[in-house]
């Protein structure tokens, strides 16, 4: 997606080779009709495959989500990170280690909102070791659900996870796919 | 705002007399059509005030601000709790203690995307102690940016919250402002 590789050219910064820094447009400040557009790409793509569902993971890649839900008219559904005293008590759980925050979250949705009728297409805003992704997936299996396939806004090429993604038999449409990066210059496939 | 009472009194379940779960459209699975309404209520409200940044904070605040960003024509930004690796080293901090979450959390911006120049708009999914809403306006006042006013879609009005907002001279619109509640009744003012 030319309008992603472009925003990504001119304010992504590259930090120590392996960290993109896009806070301007998608992990902090959000630039809305770029996420709109991202939307529109996810369902030109995964069009008439009956997608109902929405499923993403707090916090970034909510938005794109949102937007995404709009043209399947679907409700998001994300899989939270932290306990609350609103917590589900029955629900779907996957260990999803972040090596970006070097933790290991226990995520986890509801059963309520997600069951073997279901047709889900994942969102989510980054593809690196596909941690999140995979998790996911868990979830969407545990429920019985379908997975039609998983739309990404920037898959690092270079990291093992578009890979392990595909072979599990996951449709993936990733719209800016990283080849190779580092501080000052990024180069796509 | 009628929509959104009628579908906290058809879906929202109270517990303990002081937790209301609403995960079925607003924090876990994301009900767009309502979140659109949401949004096109708070800019009807906030009109022809210059806002050009809508400011949140993660999770549950996304959605509902991304969607009142487009009738502004803004960006969101969304302030974040964890540090990561791609944390941004200078920035404006805030002390928020959840009381749902029982901890206490250093919420943080960017420098980078918030100046003197903006004029901000606060959106939050809940408005109870009034504890992130205080810290978000903290954080505007640290950047010498202009506070417009701040917009919640459910107000728990039997708590102190609004009244320290309002007493702070913000700008409050709740869509849903709750008098009482208990387990199968809610009643709003």
């Amino acid at each position: 997606m030319d309008q992603l590789k472009q925003k990504i050219l001119t304010e992504g910064r590259v930090k120590d080779a392996n960290i993109l820094i896009v806070d301007s447009f998608l992990n902090h400040q959000l630039d809305i009709p770029l996420m709109d557009a991202m939307g529109r790409e996810f369902a030109k793509y995964f069009n008439a495959r009956g997608v109902n569902k929405i499923l993403t993971i707090e916090a970034s890649g909510i938005a794109v989500a949102a937007f995404t839900a709009r043209y399947f008219e679907a409700p998001v559904l994300f899989a939270r990170k932290t306990p609350t005293l609103t917590a589900i008590e029955d629900k779907y759980t996957a260990e999803v280690y972040s090596f970006t925050k070097q933790v290991s979250n226990r995520v986890f949705v509801s059963r309520r909102y997600l069951t073997p009728e279901d047709n889900v297409l994942v969102i989510d805003d980054f593809l690196a070791h596909g941690q999140a992704l995979l998790g996911l997936a868990e979830i969407v299996r545990q429920a019985g659900a379908t997975l039609v396939g998983a739309g990404i806004v920037i898959e690092k090429g270079f990291q093992k996870g578009g890979g392990l993604v595909r072979e599990a038999g996951i449709d993936l449409l990733s719209l800016a796919r990283i080849k190779s990066m580092e501080p000052g210059r990024v180069e796509f496939f």
